[in-house]
């Protein structure tokens, strides 16, 4: 990125601290950045598992409430890199009664507080492991992470399910089975375990297909999510910014609507530049 | 078994729908009696999986209200084995709104039913399935699968909770996490995806060990199972007929005390062979 925001080149790769070996990451983003053309000097900001235990270097989570306009006060520089490489931090909620932990949400919400001129407000940050952040005066007060987007996948590729399911992921928001079984599970979250098993059984005695099997479990997973999250909202009619990009989005769009949660979307890659793109500009910042 | 219901001989085996290669159950039962010295002409009653579509033979299912009394009317003979061989047919509850099926848990509920005298209870049988059934007037009228045990394995061989379990996989009925989390979802349900999450956060932040995490993970799975059929019981303190054997019976006769509902235990073992041999007198009764 230029010192403005602009993207001057980007490249996705898959090669993260689950496939990188100890060791292995200084080169993995000299490869990366070969492929960018990046000069040898640009200095690389980091954002996420690169800063866990078993990834690059074990970044201190911040504690809460985090400010969200200064994460990278918690960044480390890597000692002896090619070129400045900085890894921010992850944030932890330490109450005994709901312990949790993100790294690389953090700097998607900052960015997309700043994006979207947000100082107080809910973050949803659908995924594998979806985050909600309560946000307010500018510091992250609060957050619960959901399994909802891993549930997915397990379920689909080892459980009993795997049958009703094939080889079908794709869901589209507008099948009336994701809907119908959405609904259903935001008037009644409490019986998930059950429903789940019910996709098998329609499958079996409805011939339920397996594009619709998706869509059933998708809808009651997302629906659970989102029924816990608006069980504990304020209910005072404020916006959640739904952080997403790509097919997950008229997914949780659907779920929003379908709860009566008013939203604005704000693009996750957009998010997630504009966050450390802050950052950069702090760490980089001439010392006074 | 005698024709007065004792055990002559017994033997258990891993095999069966999940690894025999189609054609390959006659066999397996034959092998499996020869280890007992049956004698070839002692017929064989099947109930389980043996009669799903990947099984010996298909079965139709049942449909409800299915009186407990007369499960055989379902049953199908097999033809040209070695001995005679019947195989019970499992139930089915074609409700659009929530279908379900079983294959063995309506044979231990017969027998379950006969061991302790219930034509009108509420019936748990806990597992990797755990069916909850209703009987009225000998009849099973309703159930529901909870996915509780499939989703115990799952997490622990296959989610980010891997880490946090390692291989610990018992849980002690008496191990205070496993009692909060427990009690923890008794009371709140709907969070169930969220508090998945925050044993991994536990460990990180907090040194959770595997012992702890594979309770908590069994704490808020069964908690959840039993939060939601309670919301459903009539509540009318009529006694739940809990039908375990093994380790898992202290577990639900934990959550059970937890959720204030009233219970008694009958053995799955016992009940099983009860159902059997029910299904076998009329079975095998003289025509005519």
């Amino acid at each position: 990125m230029d010192d403005d925001g602009g993207v001057l080149a980007e490249r996705h790769s898959e090669r993260g601290m689950a496939t990188v070996a100890a060791g292995g990451f200084a080169d993995v983003l000299e490869q990366e950045l070969a492929g960018l053309d990046a000069p040898p000097s640009l200095p690389a900001v980091i954002c996420g598992m690169a800063g866990a235990r078993q990834g690059w270097r074990e970044v201190p989570y911040l504690d809460l409430p985090a400010r969200l306009d200064n994460l990278a006060r918690g960044a480390l520089a890597i000692d002896g890199a090619a070129r400045p490489v900085y890894i921010l931090p992850g944030l932890a909620q330490s109450s005994p009664e709901a312990p949790d932990v993100m790294r690389g949400e953090e700097t998607q919400i900052a960015g997309a507080a700043s994006v979207a001129a947000a100082t107080a407000e809910t973050f949803c940050l659908p995924g594998t492991h979806s985050k909600w952040a309560t946000v307010s005066d500018g510091a992250v007060t609060g957050f619960s992470t959901y399994l909802t987007g891993e549930m997915f996948a397990l379920l689909c590729e080892h459980s009993i399910l795997r049958h009703s399911v094939g080889s079908s992921r794709q869901v589209a928001a507008d099948n009336p089975v994701f809907l119908d079984r959405l609904r259903d599970t935001l008037a009644s979250p409490d019986v998930l375990l059950s429903r789940l098993f019910s996709i098998r059984a329609a499958g079996l005695l409805a011939g339920l297909s397996q594009t619709d099997a998706a869509a059933a479990l998708s809808g009651h997973l997302i629906g659970a999510e989102i029924a816990a999250v608006q069980a504990r909202l304020a209910g005072d009619g404020s916006t959640v910014v739904l952080v997403a990009s790509g097919a997950i989005v008229p997914l949780y769009e659907a779920a929003m609507n379908a709860a009566d949660l008013p939203y604005r979307l704000v693009d996750a890659e957009t998010a997630v530049r504009a966050g450390l793109l802050d950052a950069a500009r702090t760490l980089l910042a001439p010392k006074g």
